[in-house]
């Protein structure tokens, strides 16, 4: 699957000077994912990766929460009229014992948008699905100046931005600094399913000694995957939204953002960040 | 709804200087809309301009392409269990000669993720939907020089995004460089459907002599609801998505990417940027 970056011809213009090269994008295409041979949802997203996605979709979703719970994965051919195997079709078949959720029209809106009928209902919801508390016993402590140090790591651990501008990265670290994971899409959230769904192939899950950090900014839905996952601390390089802060601060979940040089924002969650001076 | 931007407590860590404040946030909530009492699509947005964000929707779906198609728009009360109006949940009703769209749950997935069920697929699909075809007569013609300047003037006209740091903008200009509008949302795709919206509503559609300036990347989205709203010109301060570049390309979209300082890239429909040298 070898199509995380294509080539087009361009016309760049650099002060009145007109050249035409070729550029490197990254490829964004649809990926359908199918729970037992039934759609589930379409996400637009940069090819690779599609079995991690599609795992860490359906953490996301709570519908598995181990690698024992998945029977298969596989891409479905024959996706198209003249039978060809377009890789953009993943059929999640879940072990015997897996309750299989309803898949109704409602239920389909709600995973598509990853959020409820409004902000009380989801938030309420996320609750009641969660399968793995976080619960970081003893909790994750980080210092300041570890955060601070992270995303010029998740700079130079990504491969594909530096060719396209076109890419959100996320990764995890322990709590001691140590890169664990990586992970770039077209899509954010697609970036921290990659990373969540190769986690519960591995059989990692809940991920309750892990640091999240996404490249740009901290939305309801990155703090409803971390929340999904177990995720103690989510850490944004840019701002996060009022409806992340509540998920957080209801969740449990510590919220850093800004986290930008040697300065950046606690939202909530304060407890697992160690303050030196009398807050 | 004056709920663009939310204050919340935050503890802010300056060079290892620890301070508590109140912070100014996005607001994020999600917005149901409803098409004749039935629920199509939730999508997680910025409250403000809503009926215009649910009809600018509705034109990137291919159901409307005028004001006169749409009776009424209004917020449905009753929608928690205490019957309280959330203002997150919008009925648009169509005037009685409108065809309501098959809601089918492929439909539903359809609209929730804007794509189709592979990237051939989904582009014949916005062929076969496309109302306006992209017919400025006469072409639309743009000087660079233009171009460049517009990301600062979209800047300038920012209102909230200098508070908070999370919103997305989008702007229409005429090819002449005046600023027809301009909408911030904390999704890209929600501040487009607000400009489309708002123009179906004072039925300015097709967009023929507009060109379409978004703060951050050009996904195949975006572009998308640019070519249903009859925009002949695109342009981003970031970077495209291949399948962006391949709906401009097919759709005689003009696509420019990477509009910055003086510079900037064309992937498609270079006929409509007045270049001065031999490319």
């Amino acid at each position: 699957m070898g199509r995380v970056t294509e080539r087009r011809r361009v016309i760049r213009i650099r002060d009145g000077a007109v050249s035409v090269r070729p550029d490197t994008l990254v490829a964004e295409e649809p990926l359908e994912i199918r729970l037992n041979g039934k759609p589930l949802a379409i996400t637009m997203r940069t090819p690779g990766d599609d079995f991690a996605l599609a795992a860490g979709f359906l953490v996301s979703e709570g519908v598995i929460g181990a690698a024992a719970e998945v029977r298969s994965i596989v891409y479905c051919a024959g996706a198209t009229a003249d039978g060809q195997n377009t890789y953009n079709v993943v059929d999640v078949q879940l072990a015997p014992d897996v309750e299989v959720p309803d898949i109704t029209l409602e239920r389909n809106v709600y995973t598509t948008s990853s959020c409820g009928l409004c902000g009380k209902a989801s938030l309420d919801a996320v609750r009641t699905q969660a399968r793995f508390p976080i619960a970081d016993t003893p909790p994750v402590r980080v210092e300041p100046e570890l955060l601070a140090s992270l995303p010029d790591r998740l700079r130079a651990a990504q491969r594909v931005f530096d060719r396209t501008g076109g890419l959100h990265a996320a990764a995890l670290f322990t709590p001691e600094g140590e890169l664990l994971d990586i992970r770039e899409d077209v899509g954010r959230h697609n970036a921290v399913d990659k990373l969540v769904g190769r986690a519960l192939q591995d059989d990692r899950l809940p991920l309750s000694r892990c640091i999240l950090l996404v490249s740009g900014r901290a939305s309801f839905e990155l703090a409803q995957k971390a929340v999904m996952a177990g995720i103690p601390v989510l850490a944004a390089v840019s701002a996060p939204s009022s409806l992340a802060v509540d998920l957080a601060a209801e969740s449990g979940l510590t919220l850093v953002g800004f986290l930008r040089g040697t300065s950046m924002n606690v939202y909530a969650g304060d407890e697992r960040i160690a303050l030196h001076s009398d807050a």
